[in-house]
């Protein structure tokens, strides 16, 4: 007989299990709400070349993707982002400004497997596309915040570091570098924490690669550049630097940093939002402000990462449509949520269990039922008739909160006992008055 | 420049699809929650094994299937009973019986393209598991019936049909039908409305092939017993007909169906049921009570089916587990409920729109959103200040209650302006005094 499994890196979500997911979905709609962006969602299953337009073909190797009966080549996403991009390109001109839009789904990727890494996993994405401003970048990071706020999570337990791809560029050419090397660099600038010195300084070497640039010197700078720790800091190095030709667009740069700083700070988020520029964000989509949210204990682990796009939109097909945004997973959020003791709780069990105490007791608990049931309360009864002892234990231990019990005396005076789990309290009423409401206390 | 678009067959939803969607769960959601139902999930890809093992090799032609790279055979799952019936028989010796589950989520068949035939769909289901009698099968018909209730579909609006695999079954034997060519005969049964007379005739021999059974005899005696519309009529087919070896287990289940339908009765669903024995469900597995649920106006289409299936948990590697359950799609239903003007609203807009009239004015603007947000409203704001004529029209047109305008005379005395988008009402407020049921008014 075979036996069967979920894959590896997919998750069965029993009912607790699913409760809590469900709880902590609530709690991300709710927040998306208070911030009145509007939920989408799209299929799983997508045109494998959405993908591959986004992150290049070496984007394939993490893929679950195949060919469908049709010839179609096809994968299930691994992240909504193409598909947002998509679907407002296709009615960006019939739609006011900025578009405020969430979603949530599962993704998937085709990840090595090792501990904590699941294949499958559902994210918050949030997105506002439309509008080029700091102040949007500000709306968006306030959101990723205040989305893990709702679960009761401190300025102790998160911070949100902020970085700037655009600012990063315009240091970089301040250095020399060349447009066409810059992502390249920093791409090796993602890296420079989990690298040895000698692999950084090769990794260094060939990203500037054609260039007469010293790779240990833009390495050195690069450092001081990380160590950067506050707005004012950043000031201060730009100044103490010998004026280059983009000493006026960085001098701009750095006062779009004041703007979205500020608007933190109107906020309430002062506390949650670190300038850092160690943050670069692998994906060379990234155009300005990029930031991620990462616990603050532990292992640090990343709750979220995201930043500006403004070029994708356009990029696949759509108008030109500047846009920022950022996703949140299930996984890391629900370890963390549950070592703080702040998981969301668990359904409650039925408001009412009934039990009827012979064949002919029945009809009544069944109409009874329904009337509740239509009411709004949660009933639960035993499908079959029974001994009372039995009958009484189980209703006890489902977690009900009053059991109603149908006996043929009661019945005969129209009435239904009720039984308080709790107390073991008791009481007769008349049938026609049971509400949602009604307890035996 | 490449344009993309979802895959044919698989819907985009933008938002006021998605609320439409949200809101159809929701309701689903609720009623479960009433019957005491719980939510599970599972993942939406599977080994393809779990489905062929349920329902033979044939059904991989409708399959999105493919090789993972693991080299694991993997399909889209097309439906979710199989995921249940594993996890439900890898637990079963730990949970409570009746283990009443539901579940919402995306199926997807490679079906030939046709109109109104999607690739991808979300289904609910609902199972009731670890209890065969026919109290069981009433709680499933009942939450069924409900779940388009819910919608204010009424009883001119949907019909459940009720049939009987067991019943067929010994009725097909006191016709003399071998038990091994019982099946293939209701085969032919689920298609005697669709196949023209010569081509129903061949397919009755076809399944009749090595008895001595006269195929038209047979298919009169099939007529006659899907006329029957009552269990009164039931009662007297078999009364009619000579006993035979089996004349007591008909006369216990024809007991069963009066438990059954007194049970429906008891619980305020006579009206929408109806026995009616054309009803045999396609699939092999089934193994009771069986169901669908037609609108009764224009095409008749299906809004849900379902039936017993005492052996499915077992055959894929669980425990002896008698099970009942039925899945509800989304597409057909919305197409009704959008016939009869009873889609649930989609989600309102904000309830403040706020507007900033100088620069200088923004952080008081940012800080009482905030603030709002976070006591439970939902805040939307002017990402630009600007001239006030555009502002305040792009604020009443985006549909919030009221308008929050920030001007620097207002501020000044610590107060904001309050604007009713409907009446165009205004008044001033202390900004301390803002909550979320402030009102122009």
């Amino acid at each position: 007989m075979p036996t069967f499994n979920a894959l590896p890196g997919f998750r069965d979500f029993y009912p607790a299990d699913c409760a809590v997911l469900n709880a902590i979905c609530a709690r991300w709609r709710d927040t998306a709400r208070r911030f009145n962006f509007l939920e989408w969602s799209a299929p799983a299953l997508e045109p494998l070349e959405l993908f591959t337009e986004k992150s290049g073909e070496e984007i394939v190797r993490q893929l679950f993707n195949f060919e469908d009966k049709g010839g179609r080549q096809v994968t299930l996403r691994p992240e909504m982002t193409p598909s947002l991009a998509r679907m407002v390109g296709a009615r960006a001109n019939a739609m006011r400004r900025p578009v405020k839009w969430f979603a949530i789904g599962e993704n998937y990727r085709y990840e090595k497997q090792q501990r904590g890494r699941l294949r499958a996993f559902y994210q918050y994405n949030a997105d506002l596309l439309g509008d080029p401003s700091p102040a949007a970048d500000a709306e968006i990071i306030a959101l990723c915040a205040e989305s893990l706020r709702a679960f009761g999570l401190t300025a102790a337990d998160f911070r949100i570091r902020l970085s700037d791809r655009t600012l990063w560029f315009l240091f970089l050419g301040s250095l020399g570098v060349p447009e066409t090397a810059a992502a390249a660099v920093l791409g090796v600038v993602d890296k420079i924490e989990r690298l040895a010195p000698a692999d950084l300084l090769a990794a260094a070497a060939a990203a500037l690669a054609g260039t007469a640039l010293d790779p240990a010197k833009i390495l050195e700078a690069v450092r001081q550049f990380t160590a950067l720790g506050s707005l004012e800091e950043m000031r201060a190095f730009f100044a103490n630097r010998s004026a280059s030709d983009d000493g006026a667009k960085i001098a701009a740069r750095l006062a779009d940093w004041q703007t979205l700083l500020d608007a933190l700070d109107a906020l309430g988020l002062r506390d949650f939002v670190t300038p850092d520029l160690t943050i670069v964000r692998g994906l060379a989509y990234y155009t300005g402000f990029v930031f991620e949210a990462f616990e603050r204990a532990g292992d640090g682990r990343a709750l979220a990462g995201g930043g500006r796009y403004d070029a994708l939109v356009k990029k696949l097909g759509g108008p030109e449509m500047p846009a920022t945004g950022f996703g949140m997973g299930d996984v890391t959020l629900r370890n963390l949520l549950e070592e703080k003791g702040l998981l969301p709780a668990a359904a409650a069990a039925a408001d009412f269990h009934a039990i009827a105490l012979a064949p002919e007791c029945r009809p009544a608990l069944l109409a009874d039922a329904a009337r509740l049931r239509a009411a709004g309360a949660a009933v639960e009864y035993a499908l079959k008739d029974g001994k009372f002892g039995k009958l009484i234990q189980a209703a006890e231990q489902s977690g009900a909160r009053t059991i109603l019990i149908y006996g043929p005396d009661e019945l005969a005076r129209g009435e239904v006992r009720l039984h308080d789990t709790a107390t073991r309290a008791e009481r007769c009423v008349p049938r026609a008055s049971l509400t949602p409401e009604t307890t035996a206390a």
